[in-house]
């Protein structure tokens, strides 16, 4: 596995696979690799002959109250996990790189990235947006993959890519969990065991809600309602949102049809932890 | 030449001719083409061994009492000279195509945007860098080329693609101008022939302001006064700015010092007429 710090190089490195017919898979991270991640990596290596992993912590998604100092950083282990799963490239880029002083662009998505996450994140996804199209510009990926469990960020980078004629597949892959149905996610760490117990609720709560409606239930707010009890049963009281979303539009539904999305983000302990399923109807 | 309004069509054209090892350079415009545009295909046909011309009036970039619906258009007569300068595409998308109804992404370069003719057209070069990135990653050429007479537009164009990590070198070419001195612009069109010559002391008070640093004046002060000055004395009143700044980053200067930008804006008759000049001190 190559590791590569700096933008020209990389930028080389993918020009120089492309021109002798190779086909490039993109997984954009921020490190602190766990199964999730490992599971884009796999499935990066088949769909494309070289995969290309990218680890940065982007300061511009971080808000100035949130975990940016401390959200969890490991490259020494990122590298051997990665490794092991057949990367080919490591690419670790400065945040003095990626934003130089007279750095000034902003890539949004207007509508799809107020609501949600964006809600109590703002300029959240905006960052993300602009990360991730500087990112796709730099490896210039025939596919780049997201994951599931990050949905919001999934629909807003996906419309993103379109409306800007980025001429790059985008696969969004499974949401992978703890056997008990937690939500693998690098701020788990920030949980303690009794923390961790009540978050399990986050999960449960949405497989009960998937139950309901593959039971018949075609109420938005029932299963609102129910989310939000189970949670507060568990002792979680800081819910950030339940909702119950068009899977593509985001836009809240008050009758459970067609492709729905439903998210749940609430704070445990010190962590802000989201989940979420999608059900067909 | 080629005329192609598809999208993919025209990105497949590109990425043929790319094959084939030929270079790209593409020249934005919104059409009714005038000698500063065919500068810039002159020049674009030096840089590259093929030419895309692009002709869209972009409606992201006028504001909502702005001259989009009456901003002058003649495709036939664009054709006839774009042919007869050697342009190889002429890339005319619809609006429909380019922005499709779920169509949410802008692109912003905070800061550089929000001065000069951004502040008197909000959203302005929202639309111009969203287009442009857009048309960028459609044509994907190794060059594109601005003119000089859009002076904020040029810096904000060359950040964002450089933000971006667009590998796009840019060129911004000189002002074309009318033996008068008038600034070329597809707007001149509005002009009765009384407006057309009050509208000449935008140029003349530039020229003006050049010869009075050249001979020593470093006070930014006293140049945009003069330059008031003359525009009122020619019956010029509705003055959007007058503008004596860094020609890099825009901020106003008070000591006429290194890459100065003097540019102007001002309504004559029903025209918004802009022009500038650059003096390196």
């Amino acid at each position: 596995m190559k590791e590569i710090a700096g933008i020209r190089p990389m930028r080389l490195w993918s020009r120089s696979a492309k021109s002798r017919g190779k086909t490039i898979a993109l997984v954009p991270t921020m490190g602190f690799l766990h199964e999730g991640h490992l599971s884009l990596l796999r499935r990066a290596r088949k769909e494309a002959d070289a995969v290309v992993m990218s680890i940065f912590v982007n300061p511009l998604q971080f808000g100035p109250r949130e975990d940016f100092g401390t959200y969890p950083r490991d490259i020494k282990r990122d590298r051997t996990l990665a490794r092991r799963e057949g990367c080919d490239v490591l690419f670790v880029p400065s945040a003095r790189q990626m934003y130089p002083k007279d750095f000034l662009t902003k890539v949004s998505v207007e509508g799809l990235q107020d609501t949600l996450c964006g809600a109590s994140r703002p300029g959240h996804f905006t960052g993300v947006c602009t990360v991730v199209l500087k990112l796709v510009n730099i490896v210039e990926p025939h596919t780049v993959l997201f994951g599931q469990k990050d949905a919001q960020q999934a629909v807003i980078l996906k419309r993103m890519l379109k409306d800007l004629n980025v001429d790059v597949r985008v696969i969004v892959c499974p949401t992978l969990r703890e056997r008990d149905g937690l939500a693998l996610s690098s701020r788990n760490r920030y949980l303690s065991t009794r923390e961790r117990e009540s978050a399990l609720a986050i999960s449960q709560s949405l497989f009960a809600a998937r139950k309901l409606i593959r039971g018949g239930e075609r109420s938005a707010d029932r299963i609102r309602r129910m989310i939000r009890n189970t949670l507060s049963r568990n002792g979680i009281s800081r819910v950030d949102y339940v909702a119950v979303v068009d899977a593509r539009e985001l836009v809240p539904l008050s009758t459970i049809r067609g492709d729905v999305l439903i998210a749940v983000a609430a704070r445990v302990g010190g962590a802000r932890l989201i989940d979420n399923i999608r059900v067909r109807v």
